[in-house]
């Protein structure tokens, strides 16, 4: 079932974005894609290419145009300075969020569990945080995604846009380490993910995981039942090559976020578990 | 009893600013005022101001030298465009939180209620939200302030950057409408607020409803142990001036952050009260 | 007759702004208003005001929503150095036709008689130069208004935004020199134009000269047709007064665009008529 | 014969620049080549490069220093955003121009069909519209050549800078489509239109249709007799080759300026053909 | 004696450009003012002002036109953070010595005793510094007069562009406190070096003290000879009401650039007298 | 002997940059290397690297926390227009010397030649200028250099930040031309350079001449003896090669600077020796 209406997808000459365009054609979308780096190699069928900067917000509106829905992959996508954060990942959000409300077009957001990095890994059957968890996010990064969420409910309950939040943990063709045990996603599911996104008959505004189905996860309940998605794939297969593959570093290892948390790191000691009302 | 080191308050030139520039003078609180517009009037004892930029991180950190805390009222404090809004609450706050984790100092962000003002408004002895309430935020405005509190939780969680956000409800001399029965915190509860703050052995990461002693407030459990602050006025002396001053606007009267949730509100019916996995 | 959709005026702060406001007002528009300056003294009924900078295209966007017809006085009104003129002239117009290509809505732009100033006097009774001549700029100002005409022209081919662009001679209380015998445009025939613009039921792209009924105008055919404008008002009742006030500069006199075109002239000789394929 | 005075050329290092620095090295000029990408390969004999930004007018201005004919080349020479063509092609054109007043220098502008792109095709016999037609840009780029046009009139008529505009129809080794029967402009043509505007005693403020000797041409009289160029080559040769080669859109097909005019078209219906007073 | 060629003045609006104006309008100087602000009251006879950036290049080139003299007095004339000093004192500088350069204009540069105010007040006799001592700025402020004076070195050397450097003590209606009784430069003096230096035959690259005839003089020889000024007010006169006017801060007090010296002075003990070789 | 706290090297992706990092890695030290452009080749032992812009200067704070001498060779290092010098070599460096002043790091600033570049070569056995003689920029590139070395005086004076100001003669492989047996300074002896500044007990503000032992040197005495350097190669066994290899342009012989006084160089007759009082 394709959507009757394009589908924009930023962030499309990336290694994401390239096989979400390859998927989605393949499943017979309509597709508009655009990046600010020209598109490598040749487009897959029903799709057609822009260049364009996310800062520029009326060429952004315009693009949009006539679509129905928009995966949001664009932007910085690991730890930069806050300062090369800011353009793509702030205001170029708001780009996005405006075209969606122009067009009526829902937007799914490639987050990160970096918006909530530092919450501690849980230890053997401890409970698994859910999507409705308090941020804690673990850089700059981290950050400007939770702010993306938060310009999702805004625009949610101020103009009924509609979008689903995929906190993406480690998209990669396989894992490559014990952490991606707990939170691997595969291409397979992450494609999954969109198409069912873009055939949902309503989708409000949702957080979900984004990892396959690890039996190591680090968390709990989402939303994704609003879509009809179940990933079909599994880390666990991985976990005789890269289960030992850790990185020793306290800090990396005792948070969600990993690398990401340990980064700049500088507390003398690391906070306790957070209850409410303490600290 | 006062810090041993100055304060640092931004936004000095402000109502506020002032209004605190004077009270933390008087209980004998070493000062550095800054603002991008000049201070009005003479400095109150013991206060020396430098005029700066937000948006120049260099001067703002020269500025917190040696300051052990500092007041963050500066910044945009209305609802305004996206664009006007980024440069003062978005990349100002970063130079704040840079400047108290290389002083060491602890932060007080003005936050406001507009972070979670898309929260309905309670019914009669409905539940009041905690503190821990998921953020709504009703306006770019909001979305900055909910910016500006993560921020503070990434400081505090990497850093142990100390930081203590009030969501201020209605800051000024008296209650001008029914909701400020609500929201209403008056001069002295914000700076009895600011000393307290500055007096307290241990912060953390809080979050504390900027409120008076309200009867008929929208908000429950905070923080405010922490710093052992208890709000002694009341809105409510005001109800028979105030009581019957409402908006007569269905969306502004329904949700908790009032005409900021109403201003450009688009949507075709509100959205049903939130519940996890609902929307 | 009023339009059933606002009409947005830009530039409503300026004198052309707030007579116009207040004129249209009268008649019963319902009226947007901005202007990157606070709107001075009371609103007219029926108008809501909102401040903004022409240079911020999606705030520009926003503040369209919903109207019907735009009316374009806002940006740089005199001749001013090119870096200056470029912001609000340039790119404000074209936030201006972006506005109006989503909204359906139609333009009048506030056209100048300097984009085409550089064409000379006529003398006595020779042929005055109709709409359609060529564009003759005197001034970075003049070339950003020519630079407007055309810019309506592309959003007309390419869209089919209807837009009106009024080449305004000198829109004051009443003439000041001789010039403006020829070339003044009274504020009743400017307030009347606007609502005949409003009312019309079709404008395609037009060209009108924005001058009274002057016996001693420099131009002939135009568009006025096509909204069924007629000036009431006249220059020649001024003749004692200003007849005799006049530059004294050789350039400022032999041109239609006067002074402008003596500001920074540096050529030997002025060039011959204008004839095709010569020079 | 050589000029006296070093010839400028900008976007030295693009396809035309390059074919155009070796033409007229060979011609026996002297050049400066600048660019703001490094010019591929070694430099013609008699020529000299230096990199800068069309942007930086004071680096303009002193690579002008001496020249005595600007042949300007640069900018962006596609249709593109608004914003990216604003820089080069709006604020780099009145850096050039300055430059010209202040050396003296006159001025070949490569300006481009798209000026006039929205005038149809003539059909048959009908008449081919002269170079003093009104202009009717068919996007962002076409609309900057007009403005470019435009500041060539002004600094003409104000400053006695003259200058050619050449209105490049399609300048490629060989036709590569049935539209380019009527457009191509061959490289030697182009070579030579340049050494007769060097060469020229007198330019003024000229236009020429920048297009080979083609049969079917578009496009009727304009001032090559001012400089003396005879375009020498045909596109007519390459009929058989792709006389077929249509593109198919009926917007395209119908007006001059090809895919430029059906880029982004959003019209319901073509307009009139225009005549004066109508629309 | 006036000059043949207007001079330009920058800083118009301010105290002194305001004060120079009057004093060489009334020495029969044809006068261009500029300033980014207006210039308040009517103009002198003899003067035209151009408000302008100086931050604007071209326009700086374009007011400079025809001028034989330029009396820099614009951009930032006290202590700011280093990011207000950039864009007017370096970029805006080199604005100036590129208009100069043009016009075969000469330039008097308003430096400051703050371009060397590290080097310690003279002990009794002992000897001044002569004005080919080493640069010792004291502020981010000074450090743009140092560069200025460097960049007049620098177009005096490679273009023979002639340039007065006056390092300009305390300017002001009479001292106010007891450094000035070495520093002070009377308004009159002022507008006399202004006039000799546009009489001058020959300047050169030029360094000039600032200060009137004063006994307690920190300075020593200069070039003044050059111009054939002679300065015939004094401090001395003031002694008696300003003699006892200490700063009290040590700091200050020790060096020639006194509260600048002071301001955010951070060093454990002052340096030793420099002596070449040691520090 | 290493230095217990990292070094920052700037500018590490350079040649010099490479080189440096390899040289003072091989002797134990341990580094932090940031450039804005990546490594190329892999990081040498103990080195970690930070890709950042000099002109971020909360990032450049950041990346010099815990460092106790920064290498300062990033920026522009060649000439080039006045607009792509400011930012990397003026602003940047106020980052470099602010984040030395927080960390109580010295500075070893690559300075160059090229700030003193207008004095004439010495003839014969003529004395060699010391390192105090005045300033004579050749260059855009050449004023920031000596901007550089004064703001390094001006954080000596008032913070008590040590610097090193090392003036670059050519520091090549090996000498190119005749010019270089004068300024040659070999890998060796600069690497050697760096790491005595490092070790160095105290280096206070110091000035050295950046050549090896050139016996047809152009310099005499400078600070070397600060920290112990002694140059241990000459480029006198390269003049059989390069001893003829003049450029025979007379401005590029005559002065010190040699291509740089000669690029651009505009004065009708070049000035006489500079002695002081005289022009």
């Amino acid at each position: 079932m394709t959507s009757p209406k394009p589908v924009l997808l930023t962030g499309a000459s990336g290694n994401l974005g390239r096989m979400l365009a390859a998927e989605l054609s393949a499943r017979g979308h309509s597709l508009v894609l655009t990046d600010i780096k020209p598109f490598p190699g040749p487009l897959p069928a029903g799709a057609r290419f822009v260049a364009a900067d996310l800062g520029d917000g009326l060429s952004m509106l315009r693009i949009a145009e006539g679509c129905g829905a928009i995966l949001h992959f664009g932007g910085v996508s690991v730890d930069r300075p806050f300062e090369e954060v800011l353009d793509p990942n702030i205001r170029g959000l708001y780009h996005v969020y405006e075209a969606a409300r122009r067009e009526g077009a829902r937007v799914l957001f490639a987050s990160s569990n970096h918006s909530i990095g530092f919450h501690e890994r849980p230890a053997g059957n401890e409970a698994r945080i859910d999507a409705d968890c308090a941020f804690r996010p673990d850089s700059f990064y981290g950050l400007s995604k939770a702010y993306g969420e938060l310009m999702g409910r805004l625009y949610w309950d101020k103009h009924g846009v509609e979008n689903l939040n995929v906190r993406i943990g480690s998209c990669f063709p396989e894992p490559v380490d014990a952490r991606m045990l707990s939170t691997w996603l595969s291409f397979a599911d992450l494609a999954r993910l969109c198409a069912d996104f873009i055939a949902a008959p309503k989708v409000g505004h949702a957080v979900i995981w984004g990892a396959s189905d690890n039996p190591a996860t680090f968390w709990g309940a989402d939303h994704r039942e609003r879509i009809g998605w179940k990933p079909e794939d599994s880390a666990e297969a991985f976990r005789a090559e890269v289960g030992e593959k850790v990185s020793g570093d306290p800090v990396a290892e005792r948070y969600q976020g990993g690398a990401y948390c340990a980064s700049g790191y500088s507390r003398a000691t690391p906070g306790p578990r957070e209850t409410f009302g303490q600290d």
